[in-house]
């Protein structure tokens, strides 16, 4: 009856997560079973297949170079065969290949197996806006919670302290005590709360509000009004959930890591912040600045704050959240950077 | 019946505090009388009289050089003449001056006159911890409300964008409106919350949480660690005042500018990250470092560190205060920097 653990997904910060989970799956026996595997998108890193460097170098050569996986962390490049019996199934990958994974995924996961979620953003569709542990749960038809946190992937994996929050659904407490003892150790604190949407739309919401953190940074406005542009948008982020979502806790903005604490580090260090700075600065449009900084990767702030906006148009509601609408005017309308406190 | 206004007190936040509610009171000539005055400490700067410079030059030529303060601020370097019949008493004065000062003003304050303190910090004498306003309250036997937030004095002077709470007592909301006209511009937002407490406790315990931000810094710790501190020093700054003071309300700490967004200022800027951070690169110990890097001032979170442990000692809660507890003891009693978060 022990727990099969299988990742899904291999980045830098599925990578971060396998060294935690490896360890704690070999730490406790009688509750999950000794291998976790890992589905690992197979390219080829430095003539040899990633998959293959991993399981026998024991090092993401690709993502996360810097630490050493467990040796009970097997990776495995067909993902069917990753979560094959797999009870306890952790999705951690690009959000655009959620549904395919989980159509691949079909018929092999164990029998009552339940996920969490640690995909960053939002699935927006004109009205309609939906959290990826609700997408991967009506696609698998199994339960999903999610896990957010201020936690930069190489800090975690190099075992510097950090807290995290795992948010579960109405009922759903004893798989959430399952996250904590996979996940938690002396310097990687788990913390749970009643609400998985709360949790999912911090990941998402907060980066939106980085842009404007970066368009402050840019404008050169100082400590106060930086922090009061991050107070303004942890509250736009919080009235926002508890108004689209249900059951969402107002103190899982206030309170947790994946709410202020991680408002905080993405606000100081984090792409977003850095591009906005560099858009104030050069002038140079998201578009290019996104080529020019960031090596391939998207910008998510811009991205969600884009969704967001649609979404809110579409609702009549985008003069209740002025900040988030300021932030998209800058960024995609022409309004210049310095009206961003002007209507708050 | 229009509120006449006394600023006791004319230090860099002072000054700054000055240049605002004088341009406020000439806009609002119903409400408030035009002439503004304030409280000057005689010191002889270039030569001459400061109270002098500033009447006749209109600048705060020691602390506050770089901003023109409006015409009708006064300077008076008599603290009962400069309170002579004022109804509405600022105090932004260093908090060892307050008893004395509300000594020497007794007797010349206007009928029904009421107070707001601008002061950072508690006063704290082994089994009792008071806040400044009661103890301004006390003294001259009149209603005192407080302001606290994100708010460095030079950024405010400079009219860059801030915000600020005020916080008040139950029933007397109709001060707190007459503050919110008094200072809040288009750059100065205020925010009011019926919590004298509570805004107090946040300007003075913030300060601890600082130098447990800068122990991280010291230790190069990363900024997942950083944020977990803030998170966690937050929710003890709640907690302490939750449980000593009566009618505080949690999301002062959570939402305001005097909480969340202050705390935000004083964990990345601020004197006492900067010291911490030293303290654990140096080894020196405090009082070193106070007189090598402050030039004169005092620090207040190693201060208020100590004041809180010995009233909690007192009380016999220290363990129930983790991170205040691990800061004090490697500030006081040699417990290694490295150990901040064990026991969290």
């Amino acid at each position: 009856m022990s727990e099969r653990v299988a990742i899904i997904g291999s980045g830098n910060w599925g990578s971060a997560i396998a060294k935690i989970a490896g360890f704690n799956a070999a730490r406790y026996p009688d509750i999950f079973q000794r291998e976790v595997r890992m589905y690992v998108y197979e390219e080829v890193v430095e003539g040899r297949k990633l998959s293959e460097i991993i399981n026998t170098e024991h090092v993401n050569k690709k993502y996360l170079p810097n630490a050493r996986l467990p040796e009970n962390v097997v990776a495995v490049s067909n993902p069917a065969e990753a979560a094959k019996d797999a009870t306890l199934l952790i999705f951690v990958l690009p959000h655009q290949f959620i549904v395919n994974t989980c159509k691949a995924l079909k018929g092999s996961i164990g029998r009552n197996a339940h996920a969490i979620s640690m995909i960053k953003g939002v699935d927006v569709s004109n009205r309609k806006i939906s959290i990826y542990a609700d997408v991967i749960e009506q696609s698998l038809g199994i339960p999903c919670a999610a896990l957010s946190g201020a936690n930069i992937a190489n800090e975690v994996a190099a075992d510097k302290f950090s807290e995290t929050t795992v948010g579960y659904r109405p009922g759903q407490k004893s798989f959430a005590l399952l996250y904590v003892m996979l996940f938690d150790t002396p310097n990687f604190r788990v913390g749970m709360i009643e609400d998985v949407a709360g949790v999912s739309l911090c990941g998402a919401l907060k980066n939106i509000v980085a842009i404007g953190a970066g368009f402050c940074d840019g404008l050169g406005w100082g400590d106060n009004a930086k922090a009061a542009i991050m107070r303004i948008g942890l509250m736009e982020m919080k009235r926002f959930s508890l108004e689209f979502f249900s059951n969402v806790k107002p103190e899982t903005f206030t309170e947790t890591s994946a709410g202020v604490a991680d408002l905080i580090t993405t606000c100081f260090g984090g792409r977003n912040r850095r591009c906005a700075e560099a858009f104030v600065k050069t002038g140079k449009p998201f578009h290019v600045l996104e080529a020019e900084l960031l090596n391939g990767q998207k910008l998510q702030g811009t991205e969600t704050a884009r969704e967001v906006h649609g979404f809110l148009k579409a609702h009549g509601r985008v003069n209740e959240f002025p900040l988030f609408k300021k932030i998209y005017e800058i960024a995609f309308e022409g309004c210049p950077p310095d009206q961003l406190t002007v209507g708050l």
